[in-house]
């Protein structure tokens, strides 16, 4: 059992990961200007016991996909997709019959939860920005799978599904993956909007995203839309280059996605973010879905994903005060992504 | 007059200059490998031609320090402190006289204020962690004085003061400086600490901040004191090696410092940055400072300092939810800075 804790701030709605399992001394950080030697990938086929066994491998056979697991000892190979623990997780999980219960109001809990890995491709390189159709169906249907499962578990109230694309967005293995991130509470940012969209549904009955969407289709912020989503530049975009993707159906979650849906959405990550690629030459980029929290009937909530180009930095301004700074408006950001998608779209 | 606009989320109490003043082409961000040739410091003695005219420089006149202002295309020289507008200000001032009104709710609003930079020294590389205490004592002065006029000008809601160390923490010049930005709202996470440690006054009469540093200085998360400040790593640390800055005296801001208090505060800055930096070989950090908002009699408030060294990357978890995960336990830290500044005190 881990001895990571959850801390809440004096004050703050603001929750931190103490992460003494993948702690590292204050002088690790020490500076340093060479650069880290280039290792084994240890996402790479044939590394496989360079992770921690996959709760899941997709594995091609007889023209079909089986889902896998690795199971004493033994790793499966030629797999398309694998999902398997952080080797460093700062969440993780407890046997579900243990009774675990957080008060009203504490100020620390045990980091519960779960923490994965989910490699997208064999190929190292092949990211969402260039990856082939039926690559991106089986890293949705991945994301839905594992979605699935940990969303179950008693002790998960929250799913975080997000992506670091390159070394200066956090990323520090440069082979395709995603990550997942289950919490024993609904973070800070999408606990906001859930309730404020709560509170508008409460008043109006009507979804505020479902509003969103239709007015932001018609203002010089959109991007790019298929049957099934939608991309725009958000009106108070926080990151130069930021762009939402939303789906068309009201839902509060990704898991009732339909196999069109699936394959839309594949279909929007690789147009959308080949064209923040196209454009900017293969940017840093963080992505991150906001979905309902997993214990509560939320109708109110309408899911999406949130893309942040890396392209500044976030300085004492923003992080003293949570006000920020954007140098591109995104009026701008959409009228260059939106032809860059045209080209894309024409390519593909 | 600025066209710079703050707007709001549609959710979430979360707003952003959009900056067309110092806006930037999408295309300006395509990814370049090669390095920024080192130009002339504008911020060093003899160029200040190439940073709009002083507000303020402190320049020493017979064993006394003159208050000057540039005047009619003249600029001071000899100067120990000089204070002028950014060049690419995300604020921008507006006369006093014209009725500045934002309506409740408003998604949008211009964004009046002041952007201003603090060159703390002549020599370039006078930053706090290797200053001289006097020096240091000349840019809290500078910083007390800038507050002072700023605080005052009807449309001023609050003073953001911060400080970005290195390119890495987001400081575009090398040469030490500050920064100081007047909004005319009170942003996200000071109003949120307003709004808590207001119900704590309103209920128990008395100061939150004023028991956290009392018990902070009894746990190993102490880091060091002098007769008017304590510096201690706060519980739910978000960044590793971080540390807040508090005057003991119970005020809700910098304005009524006295003497010994402006001398205290400079050597509290000289030990805890120079131990950050003989720590870990000089890191990027950012520093804010939290005050109370200008409009409000705020006796619930204390005011202090916190400093973020910049160790490690944001990424699509910390962005998408604003959870984060710290890897260094302020515990741990703590007892590195309070070593370091041990040493740093006997070396002073």
């Amino acid at each position: 059992m881990s001895s990571n804790e959850l801390r809440r701030d004096y004050l703050l709605e603001r929750w931190v990961v103490i992460a003494t399992e993948r702690k590292r001394r204050p002088t690790d950080f020490v500076q340093k200007k060479e650069e880290k030697k280039r290792e084994a990938c240890p996402f790479c086929p044939g590394h496989e016991r360079m992770t921690p066994p996959a709760v899941l491998a997709y594995v091609p056979s007889g023209g079909r996909i089986r889902k896998e697991k690795d199971r004493n000892g033994f790793r499966h190979k030629g797999w398309l997709v694998r999902c398997f623990s952080n080797l460093y997780p700062a969440f993780t999980p407890v046997d579900e019959r243990e009774k675990v219960k957080t008060e009203k109001g504490a100020v620390c809990m045990k980091a519960i939860g779960h923490h994965e890995v989910i490699v997208e491709s064999p190929n190292h390189d092949e990211h969402p920005g260039v990856a082939g159709i039926p690559q991106l169906v089986h890293v949705v249907n991945a994301y839905l799978d594992r979605l699935h499962e940990i969303s179950a578990k008693t002790y998960t109230n929250y799913v975080s599904i997000f992506r670091n694309h390159k070394r200066d967005a956090g990323a520090s293995l440069s082979h395709a993956h995603t990550q997942l991130i289950s919490t024993p509470n609904v973070p800070r940012i999408v606990n906001e909007e859930f309730e404020a969209s709560r509170r508008i549904w409460a008043k109006n009955e009507r979804c505020i995203f479902c509003e969103i969407i239709e007015k932001e289709k018609a203002t010089s912020r959109f991007i790019w839309e298929n049957d099934g989503f939608v991309a725009f530049a958000p009106w108070a975009s926080v990151h130069p280059l930021e762009f939402w993707i939303f789906p068309k159906r009201h839902e509060s979650t990704l898991l009732d996605m339909s196999k069109a849906e699936v394959n839309d959405l594949a279909v929007a990550l690789r147009i959308c973010l080949g064209s923040l690629k196209s454009l900017l030459g293969d940017p840093p980029y963080n992505f991150g879905f906001h979905i309902a929290p997993s214990k509560e009937d939320v109708n109110y909530y309408h899911w999406h994903l949130e893309v942040y180009p890396k392209l500044t930095i976030w300085a004492g301004f923003e992080k003293s005060t949570g006000m920020f700074i954007n140098v591109v408006p995104p009026e701008d950001a959409a009228e260059n992504l939106r032809e860059a998608a045209q080209k894309e779209e024409k390519d593909l």
